[in-house]
């Protein structure tokens, strides 16, 4: 971990800096295997799938014996604890749902929004080193709620041509078929095309390595929308000297255990607690079995001394950090200074565990600055609203002084017409 | 236009073609101006401005005198129907801010969603063959009632250098500063990359034509990401035989006098509607002063006939028509059909003009498709959500059967100890 005190403004670009993230070197990887699933399909699917998986599947989709059995290969405890986290998603993710807009700014005009579900959505759950069955809820609830008619997974089976069974339970927990074991740049082009197995989907939704991230770019140069880029997993602690040194610790190793790249920032008001984490962090850090990819990431990890609380509200808003973890006294009181963070996490015992998992936030948050632009997935991400106005004739006799000299200044006098046309009828 | 009768539905994918828009070609073109506006700034912005716009600019940004002046080119009646459009904008715009989320799933457990402003946003305003002024309020009007902090216009100045007065009015009108004479690739790169003059916007609006397209799609790869992807302006007008071919007629016009590429779609369920509203379509045209760009665009226009309703809103939802007019007996009852389009216009007294200048539903709208994923442009497309959790030790207690189990099946100890450490701590 790298300390730094009392950082003048002048080098704050170097602090603020996240890894660059060179993803044109894969554009003829991804180009080439979106060609060839574009014409071949599954064929092109299960020919990528075996080179870069490694296994060989009889179906691409998963069966009903297998959903089964996955229920046998999870414990109770397992279930139980998926039942509540997911439980608290749904609450959570119903309360977004939103009623619609409805004004009548003149007499006769009345407009209005509703939100329909997008149709059909594909949900891409990593595989690798942690199998992420957590990130499956956080896509499928939210997709549920909002009535999507048809929600496809993709997922990468390992050598065995299996999927870890804690992701088939919690497809098979929530009532998803349409589960495939393909993953990569792969799966991405399936969605973005669709294949004989794997249908075409409207928007595209999921984390993942490079190439899938890659490979989404790529699929909204084809025209499917996704729903944020991504980039590696970040979190900022923020901690005046009322913070305890083990927790903040055990929070900096949490995020540096996700991958090398992990983004790890701690904040402080406190010069002394940069000390008391760093002994902590070495402590924790011995008994953790990531230990190699904790250590790769804390190589770039910082810690930050400032003496005014001013400027850690300025450094956190041009981080813009996906996770904000606040450790300070009366931390509610502070809250409307945040202007850019993906999810945040107040007070001590408020780790970011609990929101990668069950608190009921969505664990599917904006890296890489785009905080600024993008929240946490919600709802309304798989949903569109579609705009309604209804005019009556008095309506249109109202709205007609204001149409008719703007079409007329812009130049178009059809869609003057269309207004005096009617009203001609009339009169 | 061309006449179709009860089309098979094999026959189906020709009729719900868009028009194949290959911006690839414009690749080199778009890199190029973006990579010599992010290494020379305004001195490029300039240059390209000289060589595309043709004209020589002794300041990019307008000056307080040129917005006075544009006060006095206006007319009052066109700035007393600005003022009706602004305020029914700002009506239907407000009532979508909408509140925060806020549960509490578990004793000790809240969690909460808030919206904030995007902080610096980028309106791009074309100019071209008709001057936009209805497109500044539909992209302004959002952006302060979301509350963004540095809201930035480009716009192109015609080869004397001045900008359109009813543009300028537009904006002197809603109080924004900082507007700028620049227009095409080079305006999307200043507010991807930022100049002298030009901030770096953290999200881009704003329709154009394939030159702005191409660039706002870079703008995207570049990290900046961008209102919608937009192609040639679309209706479909729905009408069973109650509809009034006259008025159907002015809709089709006033949509295909946009340009040669909009595209015009006529579906009904009375056959003899298409002939009467073709022959009331040359009699009306024949006055239009836009009658070549009209004549191009509806030789690719398409009227349908469909003997069976099922079948009309099939199509529909097929198409997702930018705008959708529903022409038909007791349309109220038919609104949970439709699912794909980005704005509808109910009954024979709701032109798409309405909608395009005053009623105060947005503009901005998505085309090509789109209206699967997209819906018009609202204050929330300004806005981004933050979540929040505020974990009391007793909610942490609650949820750690949860967190725990969950953690260690994905094979993050880190996670895991986080939550432990702090209840052994305590306990």
């Amino acid at each position: 971990m790298n300390i730094y005190k009392n950082p003048p403004k002048s080098e704050w670009d170097q602090l603020l800096k996240r890894p660059v993230e060179d993803l044109t070197v894969l554009e003829d990887l991804v180009k080439n295997i979106f060609r060839e699933v574009k014409i071949n399909g599954d064929k092109a699917v299960r020919e990528f799938t075996r080179k870069f998986d490694g296994n060989t599947l009889d179906s691409l989709k998963v069966s009903p014996k297998e959903f089964h059995q996955s229920a046998d290969m999870v414990t109770d405890e397992l279930k139980n604890a998926i039942a509540t986290a997911a439980s608290n998603i749904r609450q959570f993710h119903e309360a977004q749902v939103g009623s619609s807009t409805h004004i009548e700014p003149m007499k006769g005009v009345e407009c209005w929004q509703e939100f329909r579900a997008i149709e059909k959505v594909g949900l891409y759950v990593p595989g690798g080193t942690a199998p992420l069955f957590s990130t499956l809820l956080m896509l499928a609830i939210p997709a549920q709620i909002s009535g999507c008619r048809e929600i496809q997974v993709c997922t990468p089976a390992g050598k065995d041509g299996k999927i870890h069974p804690a992701i088939l339970y919690c497809c098979h927990y929530l009532g998803l078929k349409d589960v495939f074991k393909v993953g990569g740049i792969q799966a991405i082009a399936a969605f973005t095309y669709g294949t004989e197995t794997i249908s075409r989907a409207y928007k595209l939704f999921g984390p993942g390595n490079q190439y899938v991230t890659a490979a989404k770019m790529w699929a909204t140069m084809e025209g499917v929308p996704i729903d944020m880029p991504a980039g590696p997993s970040e979190v900022l602690v923020c901690s005046d000297a009322s913070g305890n040194a083990e927790w903040i610790a055990s929070d900096l190793l949490s995020q540096a255990e996700h991958g090398p790249d992990s983004q790890v920032i701690f904040i402080t008001t406190s010069e002394p607690l940069i000390e008391e984490t760093r002994i902590a962090m070495g402590i924790q850090m011995a008994r953790l079995p990531r230990k190699s990819i904790i250590s790769e990431a804390l190589q770039h990890a910082r810690a930050i001394y400032f003496e005014e609380e001013e400027m850690v509200f300025d450094f956190i808003n041009q981080y813009a950090p996906e996770h904000l973890i606040l450790n300070i006294h009366k931390p509610e009181e502070k809250l409307h200074k945040i202007q850019n963070a993906g999810s945040v996490f107040i007070g001590p015992y408020s780790p970011e565990s609990a929101g990668d998992y069950a608190s009921g936030t969505n664990h599917t948050l904006p890296t890489y600055g785009q905080a600024r632009v993008f929240g946490g997935l919600s709802v309304r991400d798989f949903m569109k609203n579609i705009s309604f106005q209804k005019i009556t004739l008095t309506g249109l006799e109202n709205l007609a002084p204001a149409i008719i000299p703007m079409a007329a200044a812009e130049q178009l006098e059809g869609h003057k017409n269309a207004v005096t046309i009617r009203l001609k009828s009339v009169t």
